[in-house]
Order: C-alpha cells, then sequence, then structure tokens
C-alpha cells in the first residue's frame, strides 16, 4: 500500500531535510519510525523535496509504501506517538501506486518572515532577526519582477551547466502581519524552486529595502544568469515550505 | 551607580529565573555577564519576582549596582554581546538608589497563550498545545470573576498560614488572536501574583472551557481559599511576563 502524510517540522535541531551519513536529519528520523511501525522492514520516503538546515515545513509532502497493513488513522496515531515532538504527522491518506511525492509536484509555497522590529529571543530560530527598519513598498515592487517564468540562474548556488534553470513564479508577495507590525512576511508560489532559491530572493530583497537596489535590478539579475549579481542568501531559520499541491 | 535593566528571555533551556545551585538559571547567567562588565566584582541583581523554569518574559525587570562606571547605551551594548542569544536587555536606565525593582512594583501584566487548533512543532516552547476546542464565550464570562481584590489561597501552592494570599486584579481578558484564529490569549494585569496563580487560574479556565465547570464557580473557588477546589496548573511555556510597571 501506498501513503501520502504531509507534515510538520521545525528544522532547528536537524541537518536538513535529507539523509546524510553521520547526520540526523528529518527523512532518517521518520523512516526509522516507519520502519518500527512496519514490523522492522526498512522503509524509504520519497518528498516533495529537500530543505536546508534549520529551515522548517508547516506542510511537507512524502509518499512511502508499507508491507504492513494499517489504516491511515491508526498510522497517523502510530507516528506521531513515536516521533520526536519536533515532527507532526498531520495527514495519512492512501494514494495509487502510480502517485509520486516528487514528480507530481504541481505547485510549492513558501513563506519567509523578517522581524524588522526589536530582537525577541523567543523566536530567534523561527524568524529572521534582522532588527531593523526596511523599505517595505520598494520591496512590494521589486517582488512582482520575480512572478513569471524565468531562469533562475542567478538566485541558485549550483553551476551544473547541463541543468535547466527555468522556474516559474506564479505569485509573490510581501505583507506586514496584521497583528504584529514588526514580522514582514513573504509568500512564494511557483512550479518549483532550485536551490537556496528562496533564501538568494529573500536577500536581494532585503537589499532593495536597504536602498542599495533598485526594484528594477531584479530584472537585471535575473537577465545574467549569474549568481553574483543577486544578493545574500539570507538565514534558514525564517524560511518555512508551506504548502506542496498535486 | 544603580541602574534598572528591562529584558526579555526565552525560558525553554534554564530551571527558571531565580538562582539555584548546580542548575542554569537566567538570574545567575545574568550575573556573570555583569560581573564581567564590572571588572570581576561581584554583582548581584534583585528582579521584579520569580518566573518559573520554562517560563518567558517578555519585559521582566531588575535592578542591581556597579562600582566600575559605564553609560546604561555601553552598558546594553556589553550585555548584549556577552549574554547568550536566549536572554536579550531591551533598555538599561539609570535610576536612584532607592529604586528597588520588586519592592517599587506598582502592577504586573502575564500573558498565556493557548492552541486550540492543530499541533504545531514550531510553538511546542511557546504556546501550550491543547490542540482541542473551548468555549472561548464561557470563559470570557469566567475570567471576569478574577477581576477585584481577593484572597488567592486557592490559586498557589504555597500553604504558608503567616502569607497574606490577597490580591487586586485590575484587568483580565481573553481574546483571540485576530491573525491566527487557533491562538487564544489570556492576560492579566495585577498588583502582584502569588507563586503558580497565573497558571492555576489559566488550568481552571480551561476547565470553564471544557464545560466541566461553570464561569461562576470561580467565585465559589475564590471563596474556599483552598486550593483542591481549583484546576490543575497549565504547563508553563505559554505563560509570559509581559510588563511591570513602577
Amino acid at each position: 500500500m501506498r501513503y501520502l502524510i504531509t507534515f510538520s517540522y521545525d528544522g532547528s535541531n536537524y541537518s536538513g531535510y535529507q539523509k546524510q551519513i553521520d547526520q540526523v536529519t528529518i527523512q532518517d528520523t521518520i523512516e526509522q519510525v516507519l520502519t518500527k511501525v512496519n514490523a522492522n522492514k526498512p522503509v524509504l520516503i520519497y518528498a516533495s523535496g529537500r530543505t536546508d538546515a534549520h529551515v522548517h515545513a508547516l506542510g511537507q509532502r512524502a509518499h512511502f509504501d508499507m508491507t504492513v497493513a494499517i489504516t491511515p488513522f491508526r498510522l497517523k496515531k502510530s507516528l506521531n506517538s513515536l516521533l520526536p515532538n519536533d515532527i507532526y504527522i498531520r495527514s495519512v491518506e492512501e494514494v495509487s501506486q502510480t502517485f509520486h511525492a516528487r514528480y507530481d509536484v504541481k505547485l510549492k509555497e513558501y513563506m519567509y518572515i523578517i522581524n524588522i522590529g526589536e530582537y525577541n529571543p523567543m523566536e530567534r530560530n523561527y524568524v529572521y532577526q534582522y532588527n531593523k527598519t526596511l523599505d517595505i513598498e520598494k520591496m512590494k515592487e521589486a517582488i512582482s519582477f520575480f512572478i513569471g517564468t524565468y531562469n533562475f540562474k542567478s538566485f541558485t548556488k549550483s553551476d551544473d551547466e547541463r541543468m535547466d534553470y527555468t522556474r516559474k513564479i506564479v505569485q509573490a508577495s510581501i505583507d506586514v502581519d496584521s497583528n504584529n507590525a514588526n514580522h514582514v512576511i513573504m509568500s512564494f508560489l511557483g512550479t518549483g524552486f532550485l536551490r537556496y532559491m528562496v533564501r538568494n530572493m529573500v536577500g536581494t530583497l532585503i537589499e532593495v529595502g536597504e536602498g542599495k537596489r533598485n526594484s528594477s535590478d531584479i530584472s537585471v539579475i535575473l537577465a545574467s544568469e549569474n549568481r553574483t549579481s543577486a544578493g545574500k542568501t539570507a538565514p534558514p531559520e525564517g524560511l518555512y515550505l508551506k504548502n506542496v499541491f498535486y
């Protein structure tokens, strides 16, 4: 039986989502628990994509196959009772044998939160503590230049020449939290995102908000297809994988 | 010179505010740093009051005397550069030699946050993960019975017969966060609070929200002057010392 899980996690104490030798990751933590539930027959999970160290997820999704027969309801209960309290299985559904959590992705949504007010120790792992003001109106102008289908090579780390850097951003917006004027929330909805792409877009938008770049520079940076044209990589703790759509 | 500091802290990794042998506490962490700044002459700090293990502060206040001459501006900078990132000095002011951060308190404000929606791993140390619905309207009725001057013996742990359990609650309210319908925020403003008093009031209000008690039971519990009449102690992670007024 193939299952699709939707899950949230606090990435603070993990070396990212993806399995790595001698590191504690989200993937191997979930796989170990699933293997236990599967009568110790190894279970491998396939997520919509990786998230980097200290990045969080509200709605990450993954599929896997189990040999033991178990209802989605019982599987959700078992997993949440065995997982550490910084990973939570929000839902379990049965899916067809042809479903693939990575290849079938239609859209992904990321959120990035910046604190432009005073340093808040409670938020240090969950909101980028920028702690200075930013010109939000200029950033709103700038973010709109990301909407569309572009080559995003300037906004990724990789320099693999064979790779296709084209991605489509469907929606991108910046809002001040209506309940906390110190929180600036950026949202990006797109067909897919390259490695560090959201954090590099955010880092560049911050430089617009600081007055170091103009809004229209975004188009020039995209056209350059060169990582050195864009701004710094924003830190991981403000980033959330919010939704994955199939 | 006597200084008054206003500070915030994430209580997650501390055995509470107050110094204890063989425990890491907020007080000794700050005192160690202040002693360094004071050319290694020991500095003792006097806070508005203690907070328990895992309880947070947004606006705790404390006074201390220094022998080394340093401006409030430089002292704030030095302290924040030396303190761990879960304690933050929000302001430093010079005060008169007669000022006392505990004895001069006029009012204190506490806030308690409950998540009545789905479990959120990012909030596990900062919001009580109750994760079930509550009858907020009944709780709003109930909380108003705390406003006034009462003997709060039913809501504290202590059974020291010599103690005065009378406290005055000036304001008490419950609101759903306008930006997150899962967050129920309770606020209490009063002349002082006994040990566990806020958490015991919150625990009792939750039992009202669950339908196990009536709103008017609050008056009966207060009148009983007996801890066993009140509800359970709510967990520490949802509690914040928000403000101290002089």
